[in-house]
């Protein structure tokens, strides 16, 4: 098979020896696979592949047919559409995955959509339900909400009945936004006085704070899972202590199987739904074929998107 | 009644109009109420009395008879054994306490153990239990461990099957926190090394960062109740990320009235029944006769001590 394939710091398309399911595992026949920030990473050198796991093939997340199914494997038949979060070799024409971490694509969804959602959507709905515990009512503020894990995060805020406030840098991305359901869409600089939050979070990194210490509500959660911008922060635990709020963090792509799988049914019950009666959707930048890897790395690089880049590949 | 009083940054003994009980509040004739760190920095002016409690009498738990009940106050009849965490004012010889608040004394408890447990015991439980989460089998790291809220954290953590870390600063202090169940007690210096812990009781401040990032496990959680010893950290988000770790901070006294009965029902339902079977106990340092509350202060704010420092009052 062929996939992206990262050398000296290069992404570009190499020849691979198929892969061949394992016990548990199915044997997925790639249709389109999202791009995400920790594949520039790993192309930079800066976030190894977990033991394991293909450690020159990047790609987080595919969506695509099932080819061919291992022992013990009984939860999907070949010719089964799914889609789902991988440790890595998700830009290939072919992946193994194990099955507790794949879905069904919702029917009518198209593949660039499928292909995108996964990581997005698994982790912005761990963020700010199952870390977060956003309960309908409340106030929900998505920092970076144009990319992929912000657009993912407004629309399930929204979709909820929380009240949800976006910061966008790109004044060009406003717009889109406010269409997937923010009800304010304002500048990194200027949200704590929109607030108290009962959610905050946080894509972005430590130029947000001390700002979001400001704006979090008595008991709010700030949930930390992109630090992109800067790391190390200042903090009054005195003024923490005063509102009684939390700050949690967390990456989804450390976590053993069976966490992975668990979010995995948690988006199956409660996203999926909504993508099944159109009131979600996965908004896709750009798409590139597989043999324009690297072009289209340098389009996720240069940012300023809405929504997702992602790989197609023929079936 | 004659009562404890803060005036120009002293306490003494004055007289005061006896307190009336509201509708669903109840008079409680004290025989014993617990010092704590609050009252300290009442007395400095600096933690001024929530608005509708006695402005100038201090005391943030009592324990003693019932006297009298008001209007729509049927959990107890007059005479019964009761204790309790108030607002403001537990330190005279009457207090008025919502009903809600208040819970029975165990059996055979001592007025001095009953008048010295509510504050500890729920903040303890609180902080390790609601906010923690600490599950039978994790390891818990209390800092502080031979104060109050120590105390009782040490004690609620192995009795709940945990595997107990204790700070203790005071040499002369640590034999006695091993008695309470610690299976370690070391210097607030070197606890890192013993790590990793799945929760961490921080009642002292900021010196204990950033050793509480390198020690505290993965999913682990650090809970924030106490600050004397500084306020001001630094932490670095990816550190956190990485143990995917959840830093919490709260007070109990800012808590509206409902919170406060959930506490007090939370610590009746799972804190009582080892007071009544004897397996907990309210150390106590050293008790004062209302009239030497100044030396009650005193004593309290010297420190060193494993336990409380408790006034009594004849009923």
């Amino acid at each position: 098979m062929r996939a992206a394939t990262i050398s000296d710091g290069q992404v570009g398309v190499r020849e691979h020896p198929d892969p061949e399911p394992g016990d548990g595992e199915v044997l997925v026949r790639v249709r389109a696979a999202g791009l995400n920030g920790a594949d520039l990473m790993q192309r930079a050198g800066r976030y190894p592949a977990p033991p394991g796991e293909p450690q020159d093939i990047p790609g987080l997340e595919l969506a695509g047919e099932v080819a061919a199914v291992g022992h013990a494997a009984p939860r999907f038949a070949v010719g089964d559409r799914v889609m789902g979060i991988v440790g890595g070799g998700g830009q290939g024409e072919l992946c193994t995955v194990h099955e507790r971490q794949l879905m069904p694509v919702p029917e009518g969804l198209p593949w660039p959509q499928a292909g995108g959602l996964p990581e997005v959507f698994t982790t912005a709905h761990d963020a700010i339900f199952t870390q977060g515990g956003l309960r309908t009512g409340e106030r929900l503020l998505v920092h970076g909400a144009a990319g992929g894990v912000g657009t993912a995060a407004v629309q399930l805020g929204a979709a909820a009945g929380a009240h949800v406030t976006a910061t966008v840098r790109n004044p060009e991305a406003r717009d889109g936004v406010r269409e997937l359901g923010a009800h304010e869409v304002v500048d990194p600089e200027g949200f704590a006085a929109g607030g108290p939050f009962d959610v905050i979070l946080e894509l972005v990194g430590a130029p947000d704070f001390p700002a979001n210490l400001e704006a979090v509500a008595t008991g709010g959660r700030i949930v930390v899972i992109g630090v992109a911008a800067g790391a190390k922060i200042e903090l009054n635990l005195l003024a923490l202590m005063g509102r009684r709020a939390t700050l949690r963090a967390s990456t989804l792509r450390a976590r053993p199987l069976e966490e992975k799988a668990l979010t995995a049914r948690a988006v199956e019950r409660e996203v999926l739904p909504g993508f099944a009666r159109g009131a979600l959707r996965v908004p896709v930048a750009e798409t590139f074929a597989l043999d324009d890897v690297a072009a289209a790395y340098e389009r996720f690089a240069a940012g300023g998107k809405l929504g997702k880049v992602v790989l197609t590949m023929d079936g």
